[in-house]
């Protein structure tokens, strides 16, 4: 393409070094033109939401991720202060930390952070820290699962001996997120078997009044930092959620901040020609791409080891607030778009033979990180950098899967720092809201995951039923079954479950429906 | 669903305390009799390749996987030492790094490994160190990309102090992988600056002559292990690709061989009724889920953090396998099927909102590991323990994915240890084997990484030449183009990277296509 076509499709945003290339998107004018009602749609929404709307209707919450790095756009005094108050506090906080205020009951300064969490209440603080928290004050560590091997080998990585300079961060708005609960429960257990006492360890980030809330009250933890239900999960990197662990770490937090408010004030409203908005041009690609109906998934591939969790970061953004059954006037769309991907130039090796001449079931979003490193560089052979190729391999890619037919955007940033960051996510969010403006759902909910909650509750039922069933006597799940009136299959694998940890026997018959289990 | 119809979906082996449950993907017998001619195609196939037939016809090679695990199929003898002997060498030299006959210059014993290498040849490495390298004798690093800063965090982790200590083991079958060479390039320049002999520090794994092969021998590199053409990148994590790390880190690599074999002895052939092939099962239910044309995408989840990096590794597998151009009578098919995954529970807080509500367009896999952790548990709420919590997750979500729709396939395996982990591995390649044969592809080449890769090749080599053409007085990308009679856009490109790495100047203009560059 002539370099005039480039620079026409490239948007640029020299004050964050930033710059949207949507020139291999194919976006016609036709296409812009039959959209143009849409869009201005698209801008009144966000400037009713941003402006202190009921933006998730169905829970009757204002959605206010944008306040968070611009309070002032905040449309109450109360919540300009939700927002302003805890940022100073926990800034002080992390302050008190590093300079040894805040301590270990059994002295010294606190040396690593065990972060409880699961979803936006890992996801972002684990982002944060693999993108830009390297070499930080505190070593972090995470417990994102209810998986008790996870939990153990994460426990042992730190080992009982550190666990006397290890500040527990745990987060979660409700308090009732069973993972979360259960991790906190699994530390506190590790806590106390080393002797320590967990409330001394502990913060906790979470709604006023929340069984978290109690359960801190109740074990002295050190402090807490609130969460307002203004915040989702997703879109909570920039609240407490994700700043406590930053700070903690050292990050520079207003660097973050600035760089989401620096790419919100570009992409808040239209500019002049309408053409200079990167969040609603990459709306409009996305919408381009897959008919407005996520026909293609997103893969997303940074040029940059330290940003290989922004893919795995927009997944979750993207596919929990697109990803719904119902458009906001109650039809069923079965909306979404897939997101996946990790890091180039390694995942050139794992998968672009299929992206260059495979199912066309996609298009690509390259993340071009423009400096190399910092420092001196060595040449790899004469006259060339590892930077070199790596910049070559992008390059060479993206041109590879044009010459297939395959679509691809690039968004380029100068460095992996905090305010780029910030601005990448403050990027992709607005995008997301233009995206369900231009589809017509809500972002901000998550209907879909609470028929799964209340299967697993069920299954614990069961399971706990099948439990005090279970005596010497030999019996098969449709055994158990009748005597409890539950579903055989359902109890077959609860008594899988209990016969792989140790609380049942299991004989094995011709068939599952023969195997027979016994205390 | 009944007990009975799900056990009659359920293919088990108990000698591997293996399951495959199929009931939710709703293959019908009018299907399963409609594919009859191409699973026997299929099965006639991989025979032919287990006996040594050319089964890459495009690169004229042998696929020889499966001979790893049970060297007395290799089709001569030749092959079978080619296997054997190397076996033999890598645990007698692993041996000898355990026991310290064979230590770093500076004395001491290895206490750190560092694998440099991309695709096949990083990624099975580090699967089998996060499946069940926890705890083991040396800790690991890698370097799997030609990212600069990447290379310095992965160099800085292990300290200038530790890498006297540290043995490197570079994984490249031509040596030509430029990733790998500039990997292993900024390596040594680490070990020189630290006044360390790298040769010294040195393990290649590489064919017979190569490039690296050279090198290698021209530092004076501890030793070498072959790689042999008849094993392709993504599937030699049972050659010496994973093997010798794995040796090296202390996992049980024989348990990891019977493993496979063991799977491919269930799975080699059809069984009496042909309905117990697990493998032949799984890839029915991929051709049935996407009509064999890869209509739907996978959606690996397994329930153990130990797995998280099995989703990234089937990625590769199956996408880098089965996304190809062309079948095997060269008419364009662009076949494949996306992968994507990370782990349960944690991705139900991601993206299962989609999965339940959004676009239909995937199957899931779960991926069930029956026990929970070892050693005593405790409860997180009485009676109830996490692992409890993670059965009952899967469970639930497995129910409410069907409920709204949506088909899965549940792999169970009592827990995550070498054997468990090779059996997975052998039951995925065969899949792919099997799906290639029912869908008419060659899955042992990927022809479609060349063009990206040459595109790279020129890229650099603009890049130079406008490194040459680069001067104080300022022009324009347009201006560099037409001296080196090159493409606008590309030198855009080449310039924007001096510039952001001290190479060069940058003026903005009002477009790209005015910015001016100097020296």
């Amino acid at each position: 393409m002539s370099l005039d076509s480039y620079a026409a499709a490239l948007i640029r945003y020299p004050e964050l070094g930033f710059s949207l290339d949507s020139s291999l998107m194919d976006l016609d004018a036709d296409f812009l033109a039959s959209m143009e009602g849409k869009v201005a749609r698209a801008y009144q929404d966000i400037a009713e939401l941003e402006a202190g709307a009921i933006a998730n209707p169905d829970e009757g919450r204002m959605v206010g991720h944008y306040w968070l790095r611009r309070p002032e756009l905040a449309p109450t005094d109360e919540i300009r202060s939700q927002i302003t108050e805890p940022l100073r506090d926990l800034k002080q906080f992390a302050e008190k930390v590093h300079t040894g205020q805040v301590t270990p009951p059994g002295g010294g300064i606190f040396e690593r952070l065990l972060v409880i969490g699961i979803g936006g209440s890992a996801l972002g603080p684990q982002l944060v820290n693999d993108a830009v928290g390297h070499g930080s004050r505190l070593a972090i560590h995470f417990l994102d699962n209810t998986d008790p091997d996870g939990i153990d080998r994460t426990l042992a990585e730190i080992g009982a001996e550190r666990l006397t300079k290890t500040l527990v961060v745990v987060i979660s708005k409700s308090g009732g997120t069973p993972e979360t609960r259960n991790g906190m429960v699994e530390a506190k257990a590790a806590f106390d078997a080393a002797g320590l006492d967990f409330g001394k360890h502990a913060v906790a980030i979470t709604g006023d009044g929340s069984k978290l809330d109690q359960f801190a009250d109740k074990h002295g933890f050190i402090t807490r930092f609130p969460m307002e239900d203004w915040v989702g999960g997703r879109t909570s990197v920039m609240s407490t959620v994700g700043l406590v662990p930053a700070a903690l770490q050292g990050i520079d937090i207003d660097a973050l901040l600035a760089g989401a408010a620096a790419m919100d004030e570009r992409t808040r409203q239209a500019g002049g020609g309408g053409g200079d908005n990167a969040a609603m041009r990459l709306a409009l690609c996305w919408y381009a791409a897959g008919n407005g109906r996520g026909e293609k998934d997103m893969v997303v591939l940074p040029y940059k080891d330290s940003l290989v969790l922004f893919s795995k970061y927009l997944q979750q953004l993207v596919m929990e607030s697109l990803g719904k059954e119902k458009d906001l006037d109650g039809k069923v769309v079965n909306q979404g778009i897939a997101v996946y991907g990790n890091k180039g130039s390694t995942d050139q090796h794992a998968y672009v033979q299929q992206l260059r001449d495979g199912v066309p079931n996609f298009f690509a979003t390259f993340i071009e990180v423009r400096k190399g490193r910092d420092g001196d560089t060595i040449e790899v052979e004469p006259g060339n950098t590892s930077a070199d190729y790596l910049q070559g391999f992008l390059r060479g890619t993206r041109k590879a899967l044009h010459e297939s037919g395959r679509q691809s955007l690039t968004i380029s940033i100068p460095k992996v720092g905090p305010k780029q960051l910030g601005a990448l996510i403050a990027l992709f969010e607005r995008a997301v809201s233009f995206y369900a403006s231009l589809v017509n759902i809500n972002a901000y909910h998550q209907p879909g995951v609470e028929a799964g909650k209340k299967a697993a509750a069920d299954f614990l039922e069961t399971l706990n039923a099948v439990r005090s069933r279970l005596v010497a006597d030999a019996k098969t799940a449709g055994d158990i079954a009748y005597e409890i009136d539950a579903d055989p299959e359902e109890v077959y694998h609860c008594l899988n479950h209990l016969a792989s940890n140790g609380e049942a026997q299991i004989s094995l018959g011709a068939s599952a429906a023969d195997d027979t289990f016994s205390i």
